[in-house]
């Protein structure tokens, strides 16, 4: 890119002067600016923002810090932070918590060595390890949690209602005549456990016995254990009528291993997901599932994360902990029915 | 974070000091030195990028430009590119191309206030635009394109053998016995206009005729298109035997269609995607595929783009464009069978 001194040489003035002419700042003619100006736009000149960061203590950066990026749901999350960032001419660093842990890294290695203003963060699929936690507490800018949390944590949260979700899900299901109903649950993440507990609680408020031999927990996230764990509960004698999964994925797998043992979906089993994603509409049948909205949770998180930086820099005294689970709904398709005589 | 002042002052000796002793220079004594790190240690103290990237004019920062982050495959390609970058010690700066034209920003505007030293893009869905082909040309840096590429792209490339596994795939089915091939295509992409001339070639060498009726292009990618074509290949009077589609998400649309009219995968109709996503082994019957390896294209093309920043660094001649494809693999599963008699 030209650097100041280039275009000071071909206007034929000091860099001082480039300097005003490109800030609009008093002292400089109007022929002057509007010839520096149309150098600089010639010749692509963007300002240093380095320079900037430097100068004035902020960088105009943001870290994302997220484990896999190869998710949809993350992806979504990411697609609304960006919105708002770029709306807002922040930039936005990414770096993989698992990439640095394999390295040896600190987390946040390069968040501080770039200065960036505050941090959204998606928790690892389980909870933060000591180390990182006291990474994330040294650090003295804010941070905003999305998507997961962990027990303990003192962040800016913004999630989804899961607990409601899987309350409302189990009360569809209740509805339709089931009784005996398995869940596959993730209860080592933040959402697994809300999903878990929203079940419970629609099970005891309905007065049905949740079996324990029923409830099935996925150790490894992202493996073939759901269609393990399924095909487990469908061969058993006294089998369910329906079965929740943790996530559309994990239905998924729950509906193949249906397919496999010749248990029809859903005049035999009805099948529940949760988030939505684009293939629930369509695979066949349709999946039942609770719709979630990543979009707005990254929105929300980063319009947080800035109202949050702009604070600090004003020196207002810093707000209560906001925690906000975003509103879900119940997307009824085919995948559930009626509880077959 | 602690500054270098108040290390000063905790330790008490010059910021110099501090300066020397943290970067191992000559002119400290032992103890100071080792006061002045496990000062710095304690405090979490990292060196400052910025300062460093105007020192040295590399700012140790790559940008990757992207459309979409939800999306499995680009996110994957991410994930390898975050491999190679977190080993070297990179830091990462994302941007939404699509962002920035909806905010009237220029594209690469974060990446130049940032001075980052190469790019990594995923080119739009289409092919870019001029404005943003011209945002491109004026880059001084090395850039590195990766999945998609478009007419007359002059930068390196990395992305799949599409062309290869197409014709592969095609032959599998012709293999079958099938003649009566449709094809969903997605040509206004680099890597569908690819896929579509292995077909073409595939059919060709085998001496299929290629019915131009069930040649069907997708015009809105991500919509639900794909299913309303496929509904009109299958509902017509004569109807193929089998269904090529742009990709797996593509293919999961027609599986659906077909279902939909009560024709059965594949005993009635086979059906193969492109990717090899995590749902394709998991949906029933499982879906006939080329596996890619998006994590080695983003691996290859980071260092890759990494190499172009040494070799400028150090002066030397740049080396000829570089074009890799890397090799695809045909998954068969259950979605493909013989042609019906």
């Amino acid at each position: 890119m030209i650097s100041l001194s280039k275009i000071a040489g071909i206007c034929g003035v000091s860099i001082a002067t480039v300097s005003k002419a490109l800030r609009d700042k008093p002292g400089v003619s109007p022929d002057i600016r509007e010839r520096v100006q149309s150098v600089a736009r010639q010749h692509n000149y963007r300002p240093n923002r380095l320079v900037h960061a430097l100068q004035k203590g902020r960088s105009m950066t943001i870290g994302i810090l997220c484990s896999h990026f190869g998710e949809e749901f993350s992806g979504n999350i990411i697609d609304g932070i960006l919105e708002v960032l770029t709306h807002a001419h922040y930039n936005a660093l990414i770096t993989s918590w698992e990439r640095n842990i394999q390295e040896n890294n600190q987390v946040l290695r390069s968040f501080l060595e770039h200065r960036v203003d505050g941090i959204l963060m998606f928790p690892p699929a389980s909870y933060p390890t000591g180390s990182y936690l006291e990474e994330l507490l040294a650090f003295s800018n804010p941070i905003v949690v999305v998507d997961q949390t962990w027990p303990g944590c003192d962040f800016d949260f913004f999630g989804s209602q899961d607990a409601e979700g899987a309350f409302t899900l189990t009360e569809h299901l209740i509805t339709l005549g089931h009784k005996d109903i398995a869940n596959i649950h993730y209860s080592h993440s933040s959402t697994g456990a809300a999903r878990l507990k929203g079940f419970q609680k629609a099970m005891i408020r309905h007065g049905i016995a949740v079996h324990e031999k029923w409830l099935r927990e996925i150790r490894v996230y992202g493996s073939s254990e759901p269609h393990t764990l399924a095909t487990e509960l469908l061969s058993a004698h006294n089998r369910p009528t329906a079965i929740m999964a943790f996530n559309d994925l994990v239905a998924l797998q729950v509906m193949a291993a249906a397919t496999d043992l010749g248990i029809r979906v859903p005049e035999q089993l009805s099948v529940t997901g949760f988030a939505d994603l684009s293939f629930a509409h369509n695979i066949r049948p349709r999946l039942t599932t609770i719709s979630q909205d990543p979009a707005s949770i990254g929105r929300k998180a980063a319009a947080r994360l800035l109202a949050s930086i702009k604070n600090r820099d004003e020196d207002s005294l810093p707000g209560k902990r906001h925690i906000e689970r975003l509103p879900v709904e119940l997307i009824v398709r085919g995948s559930s029915a009626e509880r077959p005589a």
